[in-house]
């Protein structure tokens, strides 16, 4: 959509708006749909061509307003994440459908996904050992449990753990291994964590980390994970958009070891911050770890579903419909493909230029690089870059090495910008390098 | 602001945003102002009247845009929790200012809020013990710590004590007492939980309860907790936007006592869903608690502000702004007013009635009301209320007797609003009561 058209869209949604508030008397201020009602009304699979506009905008009366807020909400959002969950191909397991035990839930962020996932396995590695120990007192399990991330996953991971009081050990990764846990790793330090008396119950895998995009091993931490009960959940905050494209889905491999999955929708798949897309094996087991019954959050149909949303007062899948409709699977497919060229694009430069060095495989839109040459000299050009104010790069360290992350991540973003800011970079470089005592 | 204006703003911010998006490669990708810039441009404290809307989208420009989405988005959130703290006159200790150690954040939801509360709690707790008994293990400090809240708190404290992973105490309160945790109980049950070997330290206080609306004694409950070193923090998730208005400001007496205080915003001083709005005393408690380090979170002014925001890319404090400027501190006063009003005339209507009875104070918006009779007979009534999709009231349980909730919540609502649902509520109990057998 250009400008143009959201001018005249955006209008007409005002409109819409306005109507509704002038004419709000004239609804009933609760639905009369059955459980399971919104379903039918919309189709199985998200369009693999755009959808019009109009019938759009339509589907609002046709297919929400009958279920208000809620339970048009829950519905619209079990049935969405179906939706990206077989964009995704995700397996079956993970599909809610009318009769499964999985699907999915929009959460805020990453962070939070990565929370619920570790209070859910906290609950059930609990509920486990109690079912073979009663006597036990629930303190004494809580601080002898584990879990553990890799060295390079995002801080939320540790933070996570401080907020739900369990210890959380980083497992170390390294360059030979391209910043990939290996499964060898985490069998040594859970063996070790075992023989000390300790109980491990959670692994938090990285599909693309924050510094340099690593992808863990998951077809190999699986089956460890599997076999020792302890809860997988799998954080592709950033890389899960790429999945919907066929030649990107082989990084998911692995997935159906996994009890959870997360990646962020509002990164790189068009729908507006927030909406962090989550999907476990079990639905109970989220819902059991967090149920409260009061008599004022009680209705009608309090068994007939057993659905979750983490907010009615959000309706973020009604994002989800709009953008998967208004662009089509293969409007999004091509998106992500574009960012990913674009990356390849900038790579290249960089590796056509003797004086830099590439850091890490450019797997998807992030190219992690540096000037061949000492951390002060990469610190000074970083600060050069940003303080010009016309493009914005965000570091990491890398094995010790400070290294400059490209990465791509606006809708507009074409060639041509690559091409100033590869000059712009190159430009600062020169100076910065000439400045340099010899 | 009626649908007419509504109409033609809203599509003069359509074009605003399109115009943004036209121009955008004409601004720079990064700010460059200094923290605080913001603090200096706009007022110190809310408007009386309201200011006019061209105003406020001018300042949109002037204001925003040169510090972009951060830092202006963490800044105006500073300031607006100012703005809004002092309209509540919250103690000065409570205020960020330019050198307060206070200030406000703001949450998703008055859970949220809880939940960073007492988490910010245990970790002060902990650091209290460890600092004079450094060996002591930590997870056996975690074990034996205790919180506290009222049983007719809502169900999400005690989630919230279920994530954290720490004993939750249900202090039961009285029809006798009005539903008000009494200082008498609070202070036995320490005595016994400290005789019995457990560390109290966490006191989360209600002001306006979900059920009934009752308000805890936190003049007295508070001495108790300073002297205890309990964390106590105040939910008024309701309530607590009533307090905007002097006659009301007397239920947050004894607020000086407390360590955090909480109320929603979107709840009932028409803000948009979401914006629970939280303050702190010491805004280094929180910032201790959930404290990370990575060097891609690392900026160049990492140590001149230390001030928080929940989440940069939602900018819920723009929503802030606009509603206090749109109506000024006076519009939102006669707005609470207004409905406190409405809800007398719907209880002097009720007490008109000698079939039914008013079962808890009318203090706010909520009245609280049932049939003389068994609950059966109320249940039957709701159910036929609630099936006429007219009115819809959520129903509560005080002292076993099953009650009916009417409770003010629309924007639009106005006095033959009232009138109908009254005559729709009596006509449907005569119905129940003719068929009840005698």
């Amino acid at each position: 959509m250009d400008t143009t058209e959201f001018r005249r869209r955006g209008k007409e949604m005002v409109d819409l708006i306005a109507d509704y508030l002038e004419n709000i008397e004239q609804r009933t201020v609760y639905p009369d749909v059955e459980p399971g009602y919104l379903r039918s009304l919309i189709p199985e699979e998200a369009p693999e061509e755009p959808d019009t506009y109009e019938d759009v905008v339509k589907d609002i009366e046709r297919v929400i307003m009958p279920g208000a807020a809620s339970p048009a909400c829950t519905e619209l959002e079990t049935v969405m994440m179906d939706w990206l969950g077989k964009m995704l191909k995700l397996p079956e397991d993970f599909i809610a459908g009318t009769h499964g035990q999985g699907g999915g839930v929009i959460q805020g962020t990453a962070s939070e996904a990565t929370l619920v996932a570790l209070l859910a396995a906290r609950c059930r590695a609990v509920r486990m050992i109690l079912a073979s120990d009663p006597q036990r007192p629930e303190t004494g399990i809580t601080s002898k449990l584990v879990a553990y991330s890799s060295d390079q996953a995002h801080c939320s991971v540790e933070r996570a753990g401080m907020i739900a009081g369990v210890r959380m050990k980083k497992i170390p990764t390294e360059q030979s291994d391209k910043y990939a846990v290996q499964g060898e790793t985490l069998r040594r330090m859970i063996q070790e964590d075992k023989a000390a008396g300790l109980i491990p119950f959670y692994f938090c895998a990285t599909l693309g980390t924050t510094p340099s995009c690593a992808f863990d091993h998951i077809t190999e931490l699986g089956p460890i994970c599997n076999a020792e009960k302890i809860w997988m959940h799998i954080d592709a905050a950033y890389a899960g958009s790429s999945f919907i494209c066929p030649e990107f889905r082989p990084l998911l491999n692995g997935i159906e070891f996994a009890d959870s999955f997360n990646f962020n929708a509002h990164k790189w798949l068009l729908v507006n911050f927030d909406c962090s897309t989550m999907w476990v094996k079990k639905r109970s087991d989220l819902i059991g770890a967090f149920e409260m019954d009061p008599l004022y959050l009680k209705h009608d149909h309090q068994e007939s579903g057993r659905y979750f949303c983490t907010d009615n007062s959000l309706f973020r899948s009604l994002k989800m419909w709009f953008v998967f409709r208004i662009y089509g699977l293969k409007g999004l497919q091509d998106y992500i493909r574009k960012h990913v060229e674009l990356a390849k694009e900038f790579e290249s430069l960089v590796r056509a230029d003797q004086r830099f060095e590439i850091s890490a495989d450019v797997v998807l839109g992030l190219v992690c690089f540096r000037l061949k040459g000492s951390n002060e000299v990469n610190e000074t050009l970083l600060k050069r870059i940003n303080n010009g104010r016309k493009i914005h790069l965000v570091p990491c360290l890398l094995s010790g090495q400070f290294v400059l992350r490209f990465a791509l991540c606006a809708r507009t973003t074409e060639s041509r910008h690559i091409r100033e800011a590869w000059q712009l970079i190159t430009q600062l470089a020169e100076e910065v390098m000439q400045e340099l005592p010899h």
